[in-house]
């Protein structure tokens, strides 16, 4: 199985809200800008409607982000999302954050999503629309 | 003095992480919106260059929201700024936050930002250029 | 019908990430300290148990706060609340932010809350219940 | 060299803005939650005085974290943090996210400062008083 290539993207807003009083946008923030573009990803091949979120089919387990350059307030940034690995009960995602004028990466990140049942307060097994969704978007044969 | 219409907006994307466990944006987040429709006017008018926050010549002293509708994930929403009065040390700025599709009015605010000097922690007069550039602006004499 | 006194207090630990730029709490989160003062209010008088937030049967529908002196990273914060009158569909609570070593009186805040259901997105008059137990605890007799 | 204990600990207040639509604990804010028991460590230890935040000598270059059980409103937490290694310019912390309550662990984090100064944007040698500094704290000798 290739790694896929990036072929999701979207653009962020920073926020004046993002920053910290060193001036940049805080580190929690990358973890938000990755939340919000693994949403749209999800939304995006029809995993998850956005309107009831007990059914949003996921918990997170792990997160790994490394930090290679500050981003300021006015820096136009894009984060690119794909799924790395699909397991019986998991999901890794692969994010870079770029500078969306000069391509310059910002950081890398690794989140390890569990799929969940919200209602039951149990993980399941990835279902299978999502492995053959998730797979046929990316290229890649995600079958277990 | 007229009121002066809204001629300031900007998109805003609304972020799942800007959700409360409501399912709709947080009424604080209404605010942050309406703060970074401030800054970018600001910026827009040669007021503030956005990299030393202590020379953004302003500290709030006076909010007022009011919540009309919800907002909720994937709406698209914008909001618009003016300045409403400006007094010897203090600028009233007004807020509409609209769906960007039906142009439904969704909350107002208001917000009073008095000019201070973040180095000397002390209020300061409005700048001339201040009372200028946004009497220009806004097609107003705010002159004092 | 008197005013009643502040008799609930919550302490609020400042943090890190409620500092803005500026270098003080930033003026969104003044908000949300009183969010958690009014959830802990409610959840003090038994009118929420903190679980299901389908069951949180209030909506934002105004906010209102004046600042009157900035807050620092280390100071020590305690924000009282208290409701101070409640109409047929609608709460209205109001918030000291108190220093709490000196007492110093940091921001006064005025939010109105609706009832509302949240599963069937509309407002409702405000359950007898509320009206009784708020009354009882405020000392003031709320009868509509 | 050992890897020293967990001697430093703060308690959390879980905050109703910490939630997100989930009704749990936001991934992001358990990094919020290290932050806070970061500053206070430095704080504690005389490295920093926390009221000029250009004095404050580290940048994040990053974090990992591992969620081991969801956070809900009205538990109580405590995050502990210590220093298991200096290295020329970086410093690694450890966390654990704990239940005060039952003592459960709910996450465990490492986080990579790296030494900076915020005037000159340039990373800089690990101090030799934070090296000393730290090194009695944790009973552990970093030296270079």
């Amino acid at each position: 199985m290739q790694t896929p290539d990036f072929k999701f993207y979207i653009p962020v807003e920073v926020r004046y809200s993002d920053l910290d009083p060193q001036w940049h946008v805080n580190n929690t923030r990358y973890l938000v800008y990755m939340e919000q573009a693994r949403l749209e990803y999800l939304r995006n091949l029809g995993l998850f409607e956005g309107q009831n979120f007990l059914d949003l089919k996921m918990i997170i387990a792990d997160v790994h982000v490394s930090y290679l350059a500050p981003i300021e307030l006015g820096q136009q940034v894009r984060v690119g999302t794909r799924t790395a690995k699909i397991g019986t009960k998991s999901i890794t995602f692969e994010y870079r954050i770029e500078d969306s004028g000069s391509g310059q990466l910002l950081a890398t990140g690794e989140v390890v999503g569990v799929t969940y049942d919200y209602r039951a307060h149990a993980t399941i097994p990835v279902p299978a629309d999502w492995r053959a969704k998730i797979g046929a978007f990316e290229g890649v044969d995600f079958l277990n």
